[in-house]
């Protein structure tokens, strides 16, 4: 039976998969300094056995084949997601893959170098190479999935959202930040006159502050016998759904971006943890894509950790840990400090989203060709100024140089963080619909009926439907940026 | 190329090999302890992989036609390498090496419950399966190899060593052991008669254990940018060259067990982080064998860590880290404490090779047919007795149920512990040969002269000779056991 290969096969990729992910997390926390260059080499050649395996002619036969035997519903789903992997995994030739990847990471080794010096110009030739690439991939995997072609590329991390779904949902958002970020500003502006911040600024032993944030994770819902906590330099969540590695920085003088940041790999760490088990050697069973991924940790950073309710509960447990008598009115204007900047990855909520809009934009425009790469300080500094009132026109590596995701191909992805957010809020709100009582739990410590509805309308899906399909059966409408501007609006407004 | 071939598949066996021995060491040190169940499948389908590849039929071709290919000196080293570990892994049909691993499994898991219960009626019938196929397989390697059965089961572990050599220097060893024993506990006596044992029982916080076991490894040679030390139940020497994990366990009322732990592992991780790194794909560029292994773990324990002159270095260290000012009085009582006792893992290094050489005696007879499981018990007793004064008849739990080995099917194997002290004795003599100032140098925490001497002889040769080899080109004679009994009635004898 042809399902029956594509089910072992499954085992022998989980295999290959979870050895990477233990090395790749291992690399980043437990590595000796001097492993870098054999693990590298070891990681490189598991993945290209991985590649290969998971790319193999006769499996498009076993599908074709598969799709003529009697399947149950479960496993017609799987093989939906077995193909999808395959054609998605190899649309490309093989050697074109490979000019890609060199170029890639020359562009990525550039980046790192050329970004700490602001020099734009002898970043902008990589660039433009890595964009032609792109271009042609895009053209390449359309063709493929019978996309537009920056649909096509989005489908990698997305599966299901099109830019002619998701550009008037952005653009709604867009629209209403222009006008609330001042907005926000001015009622922030109005209370710290009143009264000003109060600094948090106490040293707390980094043993102290991991002890709180375990509390923390163990509380909402990180099962501590499936996953740890490390330190690594930059947070990620990584390993396997059988042994989740979440990961944070500690700063002996600043213990609230930490705690934070541990609440958000949290979140990536629930859903990996709670993906069906039985389904875990199929592409059906693993997590749908980034901007559900990310919908998951904003949902418990954003919407359960920044939620004033939840600091009812969490202020005696940091007195605990921290041995400090802290009140809400001290610490919520640090949860929900609003502070427009250049950067991306340290901006708050409110702001965060017209950055990402502005990539969405222009790489859509790189991607056609509408633009090239040579105008991007222009362009990016127009709409900097625009939507944020900011210049990087003298500055592009606080600009176009900021992100690796452009030098290292990843175009299609910045969508995701802002639906990701947005579809937290949607979960939200249909969770409150169904408990209105929610911030009373929250407020309790009890976050079981919170966890309840995750694992039943976002974890258990796992790969069964699209995104967009995923969030519809959940709340009970398609995406809408009503819920996220409101979330908005009640928490930082007038 | 043929020889080209086989150098490709070294690389994709060291990747494998990298994230089997990754994955193994992360799981007894930094994984979940839910994670086991989807690490062991991954390991074995990983293992699985490995072996496929390495047993690959069209191998056989490759170093047939490497054979008639010029190759350089060091390639036609590597092939004889290559050719012998092809013959080990494949002269069992895969149908046996399956049974086989069916029957030690269930013997082992088998044991793990019943030695704690002493029931060596329930064991018995299960010893029986594996000691069976152990016959089975001696003979098949012995035809395969050219060797005899015994010597065959052994050049898995000990490329080289035959029975007929070492046994007259394991006999010679035991004689003198018997009379020995008994003489070292006189000594002993009388001196603590004349001054009782100075308890070393502080609390000593486990970081400060760490901190002091980092700085001893370090010194010694440790090199700390390609390995790291954790906390494991049992203390093992893991990882890959790269990056050697080696592990230790803390007691905070009992310093001294640990910290001599972590100079055995030290000894066996300078082996691996010191091996050839050109060769480091090839057979050629592994540790040679067990016995090699054992002699560099031996060598840093006790012929450095249990030399008196080395605590005239490392009280000073002891003291900065632990707080405690003794004296060499007060401390080599406890690190030269001889005990006779049932349990080998226990054993200090006077009594322990008469636990090794029961083992050898036993387990050759046991392959040849000449004793059979059920008799087990009297003939393990009535050595004990003989050796030791010790009796096992009423707890075979303490007597042949002790060891994980048997039940694991590893014959041949226990030679090497005691070869491998002999061997480190030996190389402390010719390294005192040529440096006959090194006990000058160790008091004075100046490792440079040891480390350049087994860099130069052991380290550095891999896998280029076999094992009895590599000892006489490094110490100008074969393997001698008046070396070790010296040693020992130096450190022991009255």
């Amino acid at each position: 039976m042809s399902f029956t290969k594509l089910d072992q096969l499954g085992h022998k990729l989980e295999a290959l998969e979870h050895a990477l992910a233990i090395l790749g997390a291992d690399e980043a926390t437990h590595m000796a300094v001097g492993g870098g260059e054999k693990r590298a080499e070891a990681m490189a050649a598991l993945a290209g056995m991985h590649h290969r395996q998971a790319t193999a002619p006769e499996i498009a036969d076993w599908i074709e084949a598969a799709e003529g035997e009697t399947l149950s519903e479960e496993q017609q789903t799987a093989l939906r997601e077995f193909r999808r992997q395959y054609t998605n995994m190899t649309c490309l030739p093989t050697e074109f893959v490979e000019r890609q990847t060199t170029a890639r990471m020359r562009c990525e080794q550039l980046w790192r170098d050329l970004r700490a010096k602001n020099d734009w110009a002898g970043f902008l030739p990589a660039l433009e190479g890595v964009i032609a690439l792109v271009r042609e991939e895009a053209a390449m995997r359309a063709e493929a999935l019978g996309l537009a072609p920056y649909d096509a590329l989005m489908e990698q991390y997305d599966p299901g959202h099109r830019a002619a779904d998701i550009t008037p949902v952005l653009s709604e958002l867009k629209t209403f930040l222009k006008g609330f970020v001042p907005e926000a500003l001015a009622v922030q502006e109005e209370r710290l006159a009143k009264t000003p911040l109060r600094p948090l600024s106490g040293v707390y032993a980094i043993e102290r502050q991991r002890e709180l944030g375990l509390a923390m994770m163990a509380a909402v819902g990180f099962d501590l016998t499936h996953g740890s906590l490390s330190v690594s330099h930059h947070p990620f969540c990584g390993g396997v759904p059988s042994d989740v590695r979440i990961t944070t920085r500690y700063k002996t003088t600043e213990f609230l971006s930490s705690l934070m940041g541990v609440l958000h790999e949290t979140g990536h760490a629930m859903y990996e943890q709670n993906l069906p088990k039985q389904w875990s050697h199929w592409p059906l069973g693993k997590a749908r894509g980034m901007a559900m991924h990310e919908s998951q940790s904003l949902f418990v950073e954003k919407q359960l950790g920044r939620n004033p309710a939840f600091w009812d509960w969490a202020l005696p447990l940091v007195e605990q840990h921290l041995g400090e008598s802290w009140s809400k009115a001290d610490i919520l204007p640090h949860v929900h400090l609003v502070k427009p900047g250049l950067i991306r990855v340290d901006a708050d909520e409110v702001t965060y989203p017209l950055h990402v809009i502005l990539r969405f934009e222009l790489e859509q425009d790189l991607v056609s060709g509408k633009l090239n790469a040579v105008d991007l300080p222009e362009a990016w500094d127009a709409k900097m100024r625009d939507y944020l009132g900011l210049s990087t026109i003298d500055t592009p590596q606080d600009g176009p140089m900021q992100d690796v995701h452009w030098p290292g191909g990843a175009f299609g992805y910045f969508p995701s963080y802002t639906l990701g957010a947005m579809m937290a809020a949607q979960q939200w709100a249909a969770l409150e619909k169904q408990h209105p009582a929610v911030n009373d739990d929250v407020a309790k410590g009890r976050f079981d009926a919170v966890t309840d509805w995750r694992r039943q309308n976002i974890w258990s899906q796992a790969s069964r439907f699209s995104t967009p399909e995923i969030m519809e059966r959940a709340t009970g409408e398609k995406l809408n940026a009503a819920y996220f501007t409101s979330h908005l609006k009640e928490r930082y407004g007038a």
